[in-house]
């Protein structure tokens, strides 16, 4: 058996010796380049365009401007087809936009032999706007009178939910009620892949070829057709190796329109590539949110009644739309669960750049908020954090009645229990009581749970082949794809125990194509490895149901009392083995009188999602009068059910901690007044390194989740989640200082202690 | 429905924009080159290869030579595998080899950063040989004391069949028979396909990738396989489109030594491209063969006894063995059904480049054999040779013990009955009789029938999968391949009228790619329109009882009420169109609580073969004192079955008929007395050209073939093997020579004039 056990990546030889093929690697010497000429002001119209000078730059091929575009919006978020229309995503997106919304749209492109050419031309590109009022915070976009951004979005709204339980405001009548009362806001961040997005089209065999780093090849052929206004059938996206995705490759980004390049050019090769300054911009990023939460709590700590507000900035296009604010709101009422809730949630249109999905898809910043809150509640009661959300979290049975999600066991108390051994926590507790001095230390903790996947929202459904060679080895193909997380591995791994195999004998397809690649919906929402463990588990049912037919025919010995173990085929009453499986396929393929080519492929839709929970602890020390945080421990505890495999799954939780301390202590995009980012590049956006870690500590609490094959569930997004608020509640407990931003930087922290008088001015004088 | 209307081919608008792509488009820029140092001897053995020189050349990575390769042999011929060793293909053949057999072989190979790199380096390699005895001759190779080219065949035979029936040596002591005796030559030739062959392999994913200009993906998987001793899993095949192959790629040419190639340099992609002159040399080539024909005939022109031995030269590898020169002994029982035979064919090594597959197959070379013969005999007995065939020739109903192939309707009396009216054959015998003078005209026919694949020698089995897309389009993905001759198109007709799509919406997958590609044998044996169509028959039958079975569940209308046509859903009963079948297969893959992807793949193993039949008819103007021969008409008739695709299947005969002119009356390949080639460029070597060709006319009888699904058969290489005969014969008819070798160029003409006293020896001095 291989499930559970720390095997070698299967993509670890090529990537760590350079020849693994990413899209860049897979251009022919002769494609044309394309740019992109992005607008220059943040809200406004595109009047002309004059291109008169820039195509006599030589080696330009040609210019097509937002004039020269297709006249119909379509959608770009990575979601499934809807075949219900309220359920589809917005399409407020053109391929180029003359209503330009963001200081950074698309407003023309240059296709060019060469880069040199294409950025010469650009240079050249004449633009004439008409300038309209800008928006760049979601509450004031709501508000009365302001400009509508979108024609059909009124008050610059594009989606507003509601999560009312019980009955609020009867119950914030209850007698004796301490009201705990905070707004919290998080950053614009970015999620700097290493490789920027990078397209690349053709036209063949009639159809629109796309090679494209994204997370969701099958979704993005859509999305062509639509955005074309061309049969799907006649797109056909490939997906080889990837450099990160984070959620950014979950929108189709730029796959559209270089797919319509290509048409424009008689079908010759165009690439379409970001520079890293582009992808801050005009590729997608994380929300910034603002959340207004009053607790209503009765002595003993209970929560009587709960009021949440959400506002959620999304840039110039809807992209995933009211989704992630949506996902946020549902957050509340779930993880300390409470009778009386009155919650709303906004989507709003603003002049900044597109925010999108991003690894946590709003739960990290439902958990910077809601776990901030918590601590502040704690602080007004007087309680100990850490146990006053063991008196108060889901508990043990709790079901979502949405999701039917199940919290099987006491997932978050288990979890707690070792993080807070893991970092001696009562022990830390008591000696950081009573500190004074500039530099003080904290501990903090937070929680999160996670989803597995988006039933019932819509579609979770994951197709699997399997094609089984001569010597008996097999290819896997999936729809589900390897971003760099390892996907490959446990999909290999799986396969490997479903059918029998030794693990080497699986040769998985790690490149979709879109034309012989099952369908699947690609890596988001935490899905892959817990969605695709149902399709391999039914496939690999049918393949070795194939296959024992044919080794009953070979050996005479009924199919019931057959196996495969380790690539051969034994008798199961006293495992003698007949031939391998090598043997078997070579017989059955070859045989003139009855030949068969054993192959595998089935559809499975899932229609149940899971629980994954877990919490983070942190240790700080707090520079007060230089308002830094340094984090001394990180430790994360994770129920993921059972692990595939537990050296990749550390792995993942190393990269999703790293990610949420830059969220917590450095990264943020900045914007001047007209909108114009300040900080598109990795020198000065902050990202966090390895520098700005303390050794990342991880473990698990592996309680087997029941709805699935092999009692996994997700892993990919739920390390984002919890970290930040562990770190700001750790400052807390450090300096008494709540922080309700984050990033935590020098910018913030130092008002913020100053006013609380805990900076000796004359140190600052010095 | 399709079938049968002149659609146009699938392909015709990537080939004729030059947008199609074929392997030396798909080579990465960063690719190595690898060319390779060719014996400048015909038989011997390397002694020492001294490379110090050579690698002090800028850009030279590496040099292999015949001391660094696997020590073991393995087959090149593109048959299917054989799980019986003794039906296995002679695997006499190394990557590399120490023993030269052919001047031309290859013994080291520079890989280097560019061509030109690798051409300074070969230069300067220096090869210490030890010279053996060189053999030319078949004849003279099997004879006793002469060197042994093979260490394991003895007197240099690589296959000798006897073909005995009845009891010859009683027959023919019958009474009165007329002894008409011949000896026939046929020259050594070679494909001249456009593309030379070429492979590019890199590593990737534990595998060897080679991408390459074959016929035979999945059979050069399995040979790679074997020549690197390796699992067969673990090399992929990919086959973009090729320019043509006419069998020279139905051998694994150098796909194994590039895959070897890559290894060596950590699996860095390796280019190894052939040029024309090594094509010519280094590939493989159409077997010369030497034919002794004694036929014993009664006064009424019935056969009492024949006698044929059979000599064909291989060459220094034996590739496809005997399968050439058996196929060649198999027609002479058939053609003209004869009950005393005694039959000989030999397969012998000689140290010159090697023969394989040819378009035809050794049918050429027979019935150029023993259609001349024929004519011969007609001679001998003063009958008309057309008419004597008709007397003679295979009757209706006629079935081969072997093949089990049936003459179901009188396929050859209805073609050439066709002939003779198109060319007026009776008005033109008469015309032509009694010429004197230099300029003479003559009227020749000649017969052929060729078998549909190679069942019951070999395994036939054709494996197809159907992915149904969301606008009702499909993918085919086979692994029948096209190499030029429009089998794509074939293919996309039969499965659209067996699933009842509009063609449109079929788009066949060219390119095969071993992983993901169900398995097919490839293209030879003019097979696959026969063979695909069972495959796609029955796959299409699965896919639409999957869509059927959705349509019930979609409508309530009985699955046996339903019916799919041009793309939609109707009730049969009374046409009621329900909804497209893009509408079925988006709500049924976007359903959350069932979704599925409509996809069928199957194997269909096909257990019959199918005659195909046809004559030529020629129409020639001999200039005798230049030797000269003019074609005034060529007519070719076919019965083929019914057709796909007429204007295809013309384009078809088209191209055997030129291919037959060449090999008629100018190609040959040239050798000096040490077996160096003379002409191995397309400026001496005489392929002949449109110039040379009278408009090509071309006839059909569509007597539709019980077996196939679609009433077809075998139309690849039929077309190239009457032409030839029937030029001799309209020579044999304006002159009174029968020619007894081809090609009948002014060489061969002249002396055989000049000795018959037809030219004037006045006019020749002068």
């Amino acid at each position: 058996m291989y499930v559970g056990k720390n095997v070698n990546r299967v993509d670890a030889y090529d990537k760590v010796t350079g020849r693994a093929r990413y899209t860049e690697d897979l251009i022919v010497s002769n494609a044309y380049t394309a740019k992109i000429l992005h607008s220059t002001i943040a809200h406004g119209k595109v009047i002309s365009i004059d291109t008169t000078e820039a195509e006599k730059v030589e080696g330009v091929i040609k210019i097509i401007t937002c004039f020269d575009v297709p006249k119909h919006g379509f959608p770009t978020a990575g979601h499934p087809w809807s075949t219900d229309p309220s359920n589809q995503d917005k399409a407020d997106r053109r391929l180029l936009n003359e209503h330009v919304r963001y200081y950074g749209d698309d407003i023309a492109v240059v296709i060019a032999k060469d880069e040199i050419a294409c950025k010469q031309a650009l240079e050249l590109i004449v633009v004439e706007y008409e300038e309209y009022e800008t928006i760049f915070d979601p509450v004031e976009s709501l508000k009365e009178g302001k400009i509508q951004i979108h024609e059909d979005s009124p008050n610059n709204i594009i989606g507003h939910s509601k999560n009312i339980r019980g009955n609020f405001a009867e119950a914030i009548k209850e007698d004796g009620l301490i009201v705990v009362e905070g707004w919290y806001e998080t950053p614009i961040v970015q999620h700097c892949h290493i490789e920027n997005h990078i397209a690349y089209a053709y036209e063949e065999a009639g159809k629109i070829v796309v090679i494209a780093s994204t997370q969701i090849p099958h979704i993005v052929r859509r999305i062509c057709g639509q955005a074309l206004d061309i049969p799907w059938g006649k797109v056909r996206i490939i997906k080889p190796y990837i450099g990160g995705g984070f959620g950014n490759k979950q929108d189709a980004l730029y796959e559209p329109l270089c797919a319509f390049l290509t048409t424009q050019v008689g079908g010759h090769p165009v690439k379409l590539e970001s520079s890293r300054e582009e992808t801050f911009v005009s590729s997608r990023t994380r929300h910034s949110m603002k959340f207004h939460i009053v607790s209503y709590i009765r002595e003993d700590g209970s929560f009587a009644a709960r009021k949440i507000e959400i506002y959620s900035g999304n840039g110039g296009y809807a992209s995933h739309g009211h989704s992630v604010a949506g996902k946020c709101l549902g957050c509340f009422h779930q993880l300390y669960p409470c009778e009386n809730i009155e919650g709303d949630a906004y989507t709003v249109y603003t002049n900044l750049p597109v925010a999108g999905a991003m690894r946590g898809y709003g739960i990290p910043q439902a958990m910077f908020a809601g776990e901030s809150h918590i601590d502040d509640i704690a602080k007004v009661l007087g309680r100990d954090p850490l146990e006053y959300r063991l008196q108060t979290i889901m508990p043990k049975g709790y079901e979502d009645g949405f999701s039917k999600n199940v919290n099987y066991e006491d997932s978050f108390r288990e979890c707690l229990k070792v993080g807070m051994e893991a970092i001696d926590y009562n022990k830390k507790v008591e000696e950081y009581k009573n500190q004074s001095g500039n530099i003080r230390r904290g501990i903090g903790t937070a929680v999160f749970w996670y989803n597995t996947g988006v039933y019932p929202i819509s579609l979770e459904s994951s197709s699997c082949r399997m094609v089984l060679n001569q010597d008996g080895s097999i290819q896997v193909q999936l729809g589900e794809t390897e971003i760099g997380q390892g996907a490959d591995t446990a999909f290999s791994q799986m396969t490997a125990d479903a059918v029998g195999l030794r693990l080497k004998d699986v040769h998985i397809i790690s490149t979709q194509d879109t034309d012989v690649t099952p369908f699947g919906l690609g890596a988001y929402a935490s899905r892959q490895t817990y969605m695709a463990s149902f399709a391999i588990t039914k496939t690999a049912k049918i393949l070795r149901d194939k296959i024992i037919e044919r080794a009953y025919q070979l050996t005479n010995v009924t199919p019931h009392n057959l196996n495969i173990v380790g690539g051969k085929i034994i008798r199961k009453t006293d495992g003698k083995e007949f031939m391998t499986l090598g043997e078997l396929a070579t017989r059955t393929l070859y045989r003139p009188e009855d030949s068969e080519y054993i192959t595998a492929e089935s559809t499975y839709t899932i229609k149940n999602n899971a629980y994954s929970f877990g919490c983070s602890f942190a240790e700080v020390e707090v520079d007060i009068s230089l308002g830094k945080v340094k984090i001394l421990r990180l430790i994360n505890v994770h129920d993921c059910g059972n692990l595939i495999n537990p050296r990749l799954a550390e792995a993942q939780v190393h990269g999703g901690m790293s990610m949420a301390i830059g969220f917590a202590l450095s990264e943020e995009l900045k914007f001047n007044e007209k909108g114009r980012i300040l900080n598109n590049n990795l020198l000065d956006y902050k990202l966090s390194t390895t520098m700005d870690h303390p050794e990342l500590e991880v473990y698990f609490i592996e309680n087997p989740e029941p709805t699935s094959p092999f009692k996994t569930k997700s892993l990919g997004e739920p390390p984002t989640c919890s970290p930040a608020p562990a770190i700001r509640n750790a400052v807390l407990n450090a300096t008494g200082i709540g922080v309700n931003q984050c990033p935590l930087t020098p910018h913030v922290l130092y008002p913020l202690f100053k006013e609380a008088g805990l900076i000796d001015n004359q140190l600052e004088v010095e």
